[in-house]
């Protein structure tokens, strides 16, 4: 180490431990860049799949083995997976400081790889029975409504996917949606349409939760009550853009603009999976966009040696 | 069908059964399309990758074994991969018209994936020798060279993933570079570096393949000869054009230019994979890129209904 010269920790820290992440991480390790991955929940949303269908060599395979097998993947490759919560990002002279819940690090280039978090509706009894009967997760909590009657909030492809898993359980599915038709891959609206445990009801907004300890009823907007065990929201979801937003980055509709080389408009920051503002949320297309940030990141240090 | 309305036999032909093409082969199932793939190579030139280690979920695995469990996934949703080469597609009303070697099919959007080829390098000797001394492919051929002398021409990532094969086999391994430096992911160049049976010659450049009925010696523009059993050309790749230039679409060096979302600039055609002008040539964006290719021809037809 010359003089004057600032000690810095890692090459690179990756934000975040889902595909897009543990790809980066990946490609990092094969680009021989000193690299730390730090994320909440190893897999993000990916690992609450209960069955992805598309990912390519695997005809099926539930969310949580395919990130076991990815986070395999890295650790094989010397790269440490840190269960920290980043809370601030700092610019510095030779890259960036970055303060999380436990420690501080030095990284000279980032990517941003922190996924999306579920939306919530807002309504009365959301908060109040979130795991006495409200869920967002229907890989974690499905089993729990065995031969029990249930909602599902939401027309998307998440909804039709948490449906499907419920009426393994449950005796009875709703899916109450604000609009007018299904949306979501074809496949899937054809496996709801045609299983007769789910109900779709149209053009109806769920307005309030009730019960005593439990969740016991449900109010909509057109007046209705209905009796109910459980409420499964899906209501999409949005990205955390707070780190993004204090550093300065560009953003569209709170996802984090990046061009093809999973550039922002700061550099040494590069952003990778469902942040972004790419069209397509895919295990498949975060895993190459974590790839291809790797690829950059290694590419600007290079001409910086 | 309606009157006056052509019979369109596809909704999507997907041109070329690399990791591009099998994985849009993918995603249209999905999307419910009726859909053909079509490739001479199934899985290009992936398929001959001797060793893939940064494809996520496995650790190593050769770029045979992960293409056939593609194929597997590709054949398990319906969809049909056809042995066919395209001699020429038209622009018709409704679609396209795709000639084939075989056949005529009609398909209303057409996905590009024809990967790329291996590049010539044209010196005398190069075209007799060829299976006679003279590969382009090492996972192929190294093990005809037990315990023989080598060398490898090219200085990339593939003429050292081939070096590396090859020097499990012959007993002496000479990469012969123009440059004087090797280029390629720093994991590849440790190894070879380390790797006592391979010897790197800078500044060279091979001008002569020579034998009677196998090669026996190569030529340098230095005027140095060597006597040498085999020469595996590793020159590069160059997309294959033609299908691209004959209808009209723009290009960059040969690659087919996409924005985002996959597309042309010719609507109804997408391109995806190692022909198209995004920087980053690997499995897994080859993949993504098929993905997202399937999606936006799905969002088309879809508006078009």
């Amino acid at each position: 180490m010359k003089n004057c010269e600032m000690k810095v920790d890692y090459d690179l820290i990756i934000i975040g431990s889902g595909p897009a992440g543990l790809t980066a991480g990946v490609y990092a390790a094969r680009h021989h860049l000193k690299t730390l991955v730090m994320g909440k929940l190893v897999g993000g949303i990916a690992s609450e799949a209960h069955k992805i269908c598309n990912f390519p060599t695997y005809h099926e395979i539930s969310g949580k083995e395919l990130i076991e097998k990815m986070e395999e993947q890295v650790n094989k490759l010397g790269i440490k997976i840190e269960n920290e919560e980043v809370i601030e990002i700092k610019k510095e002279k030779q890259g960036f400081l970055i303060k999380t819940d436990k420690k501080e690090h030095n990284a000279r280039k980032i990517i941003l790889a922190l996924g999306r978090e579920k939306r919530k509706i807002n309504i009365p009894g959301e908060k109040e029975f979130l795991g006495k009967g409200v869920s967002y997760c229907a890989v974690c909590d499905a089993p729990f409504f065995k031969d029990k009657e249930v909602v599902v909030i939401g027309g998307s492809n998440s909804a039709l996917t948490t449906s499907l898993l419920v009426s393994e359980f449950a005796k009875k599915v709703y899916i109450i949606l604000r609009g007018d038709r299904l949306k979501g891959v074809p496949a899937q609206i054809h496996l709801v349409e045609k299983n007769k445990k789910i109900q779709i009801i149209f053009n109806s907004n769920i307005i309030e939760i009730t019960g005593k300890n439990k969740v016991e009823k449900i109010k909509l907007d057109n007046g209705k009550e209905m009796n109910i065990n459980g409420v499964f929201i899906e209501a999409g979801t949005i990205p955390p853009s707070k780190l993004a937003e204090q550093l300065g980055i560009n953003l569209e509709d709170g996802h984090i603009i990046v061009n093809k080389k999973q550039e922002t408009n700061i550099k040494g920051i590069f952003a990778a999976g469902d942040i972004t503002n790419n069209f397509v949320k895919q295990v498949i297309t975060a895993a190459a966009e974590g790839a291809i940030a790797a690829i950059s990141a290694y590419e600007e240090l290079s001409k910086e040696k």
